[in-house]
């Protein structure tokens, strides 16, 4: 096991109709407001109306349109600049990960004089950033509980995760009725994007039976309550389960004390959603299973038949090979069940750039020092797989 | 799925050596120090020297002789005294769950005006509390990651498990090292404490596919790491895996969305130790088995099914009753191999007063409203059972 340091300073409020305490939380944080959000989905729902309603007696700047796969120019440079201009005093995110990650990175850049990239490329590290409460529409990403969130920058293919322990949010409002109208194909981009979560933190080389079993259970649930939200995307309690393993999965919680993992998978999809701009929970349902194929020896075996026989219910006394073949195989089809494209032809990806990515990654995500170190030529060798 | 709350603002500094980063941590926080301990383990590991060795800059009031089962009088008053005396700003809590419970009732009195019994009561709302950090030895309550304490009054035979969230501990360093020592009873009562905790959670009416999973791979972890922590004491790897699952054991994070359970096997357990001055721990274990059987009924049947295949393994194909008793049996054993006496009579209590103590658990414990109520007869069944 090995030594750790952590806390997560954010308070969950979870349940249907939550929204109702928003006022009296902010109210304690402060009465200027950025209220950021994406496009029209939280009109549709009618949460829009319902948070200016409940914030009639708040002064509210807003930054709409921010969109999936945030991008540092215009989105954060424009918060940054309303948050100075309006001497905001909070960050209120609704919506989905990405308003969220943009919220991070504009609370950051809201407290420093210089560019904000500069704190994004941890050039500068970041001495205070704007408090963040966020209610939550989508249970994909985790980041309504972790301390970091990816911003992009077309101009350079940059696609970055920042992290601070600044970033944390102070408040995440999650009720799980609001992601009853999440499409289902954004439905199980999330499940895959969680689900990705926890392997990246499942395969390491040091973990214990606990964070096994938390990740394990973490993943079944996923499947289940995933699968059940797709059939019936009103279902209360698979919402519920599904958006609260979601708030776990990226926050640690289930591999503290673990080896480092490098978390190989995210640093070959931000290439692909970087480059492309596509679905980042697609692009890691695509990558999955071909750098499982990729890694499988006999070092990585028992944790393959780990993995089949406790997540998928393989027989164990199958041949070892044949469990993680099967293990590999089961994750391939759950996706393809849920509805996501397996392919990257599938998503508009060709092979013309995967050179490209592929030294883009390994120059730029350290993946050199993963579980099973991957070379530039290993990366190549998954992004080809994938095509 | 319920609503729920959560926030757990506490830091944990996991590992070997980690005490080197304490002065760091108490200077962010303050220079004049009450440093709160038992007896001699402390001592004798040499913890007492490096501590007093690494704060020689700060201003240190002692606050000794804490013992298990922490008492108001004189322990509590005391340190409340101490504070005042002295303007401590930080307590820093040396030992295991009872210097911490103790430091956590201090920490609250000295910050009140009238009798800290008023807090811990519940009579009055505390408003502030001084900060605690902790260094901790003995792998049991979690107290080190919640925000309660139990704390008793020998005059009343009251034994009241006392929460506030401003009683999270700041900060608490957990070196697994520091249990080395801890002599093999003292182990398995930790053991089965934190089991308990697990069990208090498991068994409720209304759960998650994921929480199910947390509470199985916990208890699984307790028995695996806890048998080889008492086989071989200073294996660490098996004594950093049990000082961790303890930890998660009493936060919550097992069960968030769950349905209360009302905690019955500590309401129960509260009037043994604080009518006898038993182990925590092993009455938790006596009672453990003989409330699981007074339970085992049609509505809870599907609970034990699971625990007894998903814990211990037991042939799912077999008739559903014999699933059940077979892991209320297992789990008897389980507490018996590691040691602990599984009758009241053999930790000195006889039936003498076994009406009055289920009198003063129904009056007090409100286990009427537990995952199965609870009737004075029924918890004079349950006592009755474990003599």
């Amino acid at each position: 096991m090995q030594n750790f340091e952590y806390c997560t300073p954010t308070t969950i409020v979870f349940g249907k109709g939550v929204i109702e305490k928003l006022p009296e939380v902010l109210a304690s944080i402060g009465r200027k407001v950025l209220l950021t959000y994406g496009g029209g989905s939280i009109m549709r729902i009618g949460l829009y109306d319902k948070v200016k309603d409940l914030l009639k007696d708040f002064e509210i700047t807003e930054l709409s349109g921010i969109r999936p796969n945030p991008q540092y120019d215009p989105s954060v440079l424009d918060g940054v600049r309303l948050c100075k201009e309006n001497g905001i005093e909070v960050i209120l995110a609704v919506g989905g990960g990405s308003v969220l990650d943009c919220s991070k990175a504009i609370a950051a850049g809201a407290c420093y004089d210089g560019d904000p990239w500069d704190l994004i490329s941890y050039k500068v590290k970041a001495k205070a950033a704007l408090p963040i409460v966020d209610v939550l529409t989508l249970a994909a990403t985790g980041s309504e509980y972790d301390m970091g969130g990816v911003i992009s920058r077309a101009q350079t293919n940059d696609k970055i995760g920042y992290m601070d322990p600044l970033l944390f949010p102070v408040c995440s409002f999650l009720d799980p009725t609001y992601t009853f109208s999440v499409p289902k194909w954004q439905t199980a981009a999330g499940i895959a994007d969680a689900m990705n979560h926890i392997l990246e933190q499942y395969f390491c080389e040091d973990s214990t039976l606990m964070n096994d079993g938390f990740c394990e259970s973490g993943l079944k649930s996923l499947m289940v309550n995933g699968k059940a939200c797709i059939v019936n995307p009103e279902d209360y309690k698979s919402r519920a389960e599904m958006m609260f393993v979601c708030t776990l999965a990226c926050n640690n919680i289930m591999s503290l004390g673990n080896s480092e993992s490098g978390w190989p998978m995210h640093g070959i999809e931000h290439a692909l959603s970087g480059y492309y701009d596509i679905t980042h929970g697609v692009g890691l349902a695509i990558i999955t299973p071909r750098w499982m194929k990729h890694i499988l020896c006999e070092r990585t075996l028992p944790r393959f038949v780990k993995y089949g026989v406790n997540v998928f219910g393989i027989d164990p006394s199958l041949d070892k090979w044949e469990i993680a073949d099967q293990a590999i195989g089961k994750t391939y089809a759950f996706f393809e069940e849920i509805g996501i494209p397996m392919h990257l032809r599938e998503v508009g990806i060709g092979p013309e750039r995967l050179s490209e990515m592929a030294h883009h990654v390994a120059v730029n995500e350290g993946l050199d020092s993963a579980y099973v170190p991957l070379s530039e030529a290993d990366i190549l060798s998954i992004l080809e797989a994938s095509l």
